[in-house]
């Protein structure tokens, strides 16, 4: 049972350490391998017991010396319980198609963001704002990083087994898959320019599509209740001029002068409040509460 | 010359390190004691040199070995360039008071973020979406970590020299002042029910006075183009009951079911773009543009 490194096992199975992380792979219904504790992680036995009720789970308990679970653990500090969970299995066909409760999927696709903690925060917001899904991309020498690893579960408080979650498509691949599903692809940045230098387009194009030059838009002119897949690139280069360039518009996040840039999950968070916005306004249209 | 632990000196000036950081100092006008370079800091003389012309500064550059710098230095790789500089001495009448370029004033007060990382990060974000001044005060046991410590300063990439800041004021104080000068003071928080459990005011509340329970209003239903404080509280236990209760409104941040909270900085992040989403279509609408 290793926990360390991230990588997912044969079987698919990913480690998950402390209290919390345990409980929402619990309570996500995805398939758990077993859970194990440590002598001093018996203490957080009460909090997880309600889940752990031997009549209804399929998986064993093990138990270990302290000594042995720091050896396993991935943190400094390890709280001396885990689990090894298998992240539900999705595919680009279940992400292209809108869930019942959803107007439209509402996809983040990480396309370079090369910090775990990143990773995890963003998912973790776009779940809170209610994204339908990620995809977590590779792109020539940029690569994402994986979802599964120990600090990306944890930055993302568990959203990552609860949200569906697709790795390491191509992007190409993808890019051409959405235009045919037609889902609108975003290409967002931490960057006001988006560190390409496009001409910005003055007013503002309401269709997304059919510019030969994709438009550049705030994020309040987006129309967000349309099946959208944002685009967020890496941390200090942001999304390739190629990308850029295919993507369906292109969305500038508008800063005082002088603030050079938010930080990734900070622009994640803006962009993914503007889209929960619009869908909650349009939701309570159709509801016809004011 | 103490660039450690982050408390101005007896003049006012605090430490800041590395050639961003620098950079930032010397492009905001603060006034400067000194600026210091290390042997292997030398490498930063080009990228600094139009701002350190001899004939236009008053303050002496001095040099040291990168021995002395390390021992002087609050980062564990220091990159052998800091300065002196003295953040721009503000009172709360000019923060009450509306700049020439907003609408009205628009202030983030930090009420017990204790984490220096997040206090930075929240006034690059306020400053990044235009708000004009912000207040680090003290309630009770909780204070806010110092804007000017290492580590928030580099959070706030340099934002802390340029936002008007105003640190140690008492909240109490503060509530008070805000209600004479009419400045609507808005409780945020990164949890859904931010901590209290008052019952929540079905529909929306034009008004964000007069009622005896604050309302709970979702950040599209605020009015931002008035005078605002936004208040963000403790990172764990958010803003105290009685903080929540002074306060003309109270602001959830709606959230997908299973999802606890955003981060501190994520949540700041949202709030303010909302502000400057409003801000600007208002002004947009003033200047007869679509």
């Amino acid at each position: 049972m290793a926990l360390r490194g991230g990588l997912p096992t044969e079987a698919g199975f990913v480690g998950v350490e402390g209290p919390r992380l345990v409980e929402e792979a619990l309570q996500s219904g995805c398939p758990i391998a077993a859970v194990l504790f440590s002598e001093s992680g018996d203490r957080h036995r009460d909090r997880l017991a309600p889940l752990l009720h031997p009549d209804q789970i399929a998986f064993p308990i093990l138990r270990t010396t302290d000594h042995l679970f720091e050896g396993l653990a991935d943190t400094e500090h390890p709280q001396g319980v885990a689990a090894l969970v298998k992240p539900r299995t999705v595919t680009l066909d279940d992400l292209l198609s809108a869930p019942a409760s959803a107007c439209a999927p509402l996809l983040v696709v990480l396309a370079g963001v090369q910090d775990p903690g990143n990773v995890g925060t963003i998912l973790r917001t776009a779940a809170a704002f209610g994204a339908t899904g990620a995809i977590a991309a590779a792109s020539g020498q940029s690569g994402t990083a994986s979802p599964y690893s120990p600090k990306a579960l944890r930055a993302s408080a568990g959203a990552t087994l609860h949200l569906p979650v697709l790795a390491g498509m191509s992007l190409a691949i993808l890019l051409t898959q959405l235009r045919i599903a037609n889902v609108h692809a975003l290409a967002s940045s931490v960057h006001d320019t988006l560190g390409v230098h496009l001409p910005a387009q003055s007013g503002f194009s309401p269709s997304l599509l059919g510019d030969a030059v994709s438009p550049l838009l705030l994020p309040w002119q987006v129309d967000w209740c349309q099946p959208i897949a944002l685009l967020v690139g890496n941390e200090g280069a942001g999304l390739s001029e190629e990308i850029v360039r295919s993507a369906d518009a292109r969305i500038r996040i508008p800063m005082a002068s002088g603030v050079e840039s938010l930080n990734a999950a900070a622009a994640a968070a803006v962009l993914f409040y503007e889209a929960a916005r619009q869908r909650s306004t349009l939701q309570a249209k159709r509801e016809g509460t004011p």
